[in-house]
């Protein structure tokens, strides 16, 4: 479910580009080809979401596009908070990536007396607020960007204030209720396995250098 | 395979855990307990790469964290480029994360001239030198950040100077040779889904406290 919700965002930022070059009309074929996927998963996405298309003329962008952004809550901001203001809280605070896709980072929390700061843009709380600004603006969304001893006790004020979707940062797997969502990235464990299957391919190469040697 | 991979990254965060609470031995079950899997989980990734314990001793924790160094290339820094000093680009640069788990980023390029600079830290550099600094270095790991219409040129790139692991933030599929190994992370997209589904349990909510109103 999870895989197919994201297949959706990614057909409509497919959909988007061939907008931009003027199309007009589009085969689940032209779809698959440019995702790397078959014609029959995009006709199945889509019907499972109740749109469908024409077997003759394919789907219009236009339409199609506007039926994707109700489905996926694309037509309105979405506001979001993140608890830790260190390095990554502070890259993810800077990355212009969210507004872009409608999201608006109204508040960045952190326990360090230190990092407090209500003159940026976004201003930095402390996290003794963190429930009590979650609930006056009945948020949904929270990103966990903290170290991991602390991001269970984060997760767990989050939840309980109300908040039903968590996107983890932190490399623990969080234990949460059943009616909230959690999504974990784990920037350096993508970058370690990149780094051993990259010393492997380059062992596996001077290997076959030096059988040629012999 | 990647998976597992990944798992043995997790075992060694959990085992520097556990040495620094003072623990010297450790069996399959508390590694399983700790990481949400099981103790037949954990003895046959072990297994795989030829670790093995002691049925009645367990591991002994200073010895398996030197195994998984070594297995893993953490006995030694490994060099990492950066293609895009974006928003993305800019953040990866100045988190500290990298450098705690034995990465060095070494050079960021973009081909903006005004964002090159040789002062800072981490040097900026335009693209045009990429393959140059790749091949002279030896390097291995890429990081793409750049808009995904770029991606597929910069991997290429990349891959052709000798590039063997690419950690891609651009959203699209790359296509590169076989010899090399591509991890994604989308940002974006993940916190898409993370807001689909908490617009999801919140409808949820709303529909069953309706239901007891009635």
């Amino acid at each position: 479910m999870k895989l197919t919700v994201s297949r959706l965002y990614k057909y409509r930022d497919t959909l988007i580009r061939f907008r931009q070059i003027g199309m007009v009309r589009v085969f689940s074929d032209d779809l698959a080809e440019d995702m790397n996927t078959s014609a029959t998963q995009v006709r199945k996405d889509f019907s499972l979401f109740g749109i469908s298309g024409n077997k003759k003329g394919g789907y219009q962008i236009h339409r199609l596009i506007i039926q994707l952004d109700r489905l996926l809550g694309k037509d309105k901001t979405h506001f979001v908070i993140i608890v830790g203001a260190g390095n990554l809280g502070k890259a993810l605070m800077n990355y212009g990536g969210f507004e872009e896709e409608g999201f608006k980072v109204v508040a960045v929390f952190d326990n360090d007396p230190r990092k407090i700061s209500r003159k940026g843009k976004i201003p930095v709380l402390p996290v003794q607020g963190l429930e009590r600004f979650i609930k006056a603006r009945e948020l949904d969304l929270g990103i966990i960007a903290v170290p991991y001893f602390a991001a269970q006790e984060v997760a767990g004020r989050m939840t309980a204030a109300g908040i039903k979707g968590i996107l983890n940062f932190a490399p623990v797997s969080l234990k949460v209720p059943g009616d909230c969502f959690v999504s974990n990235i784990n920037v350096q464990l993508e970058l370690e396995t990149v780094s051993y299957f990259a010393k492997i391919m380059k062992e596996n190469k001077k290997h076959s250098q030096q059988k040629k040697a012999l």
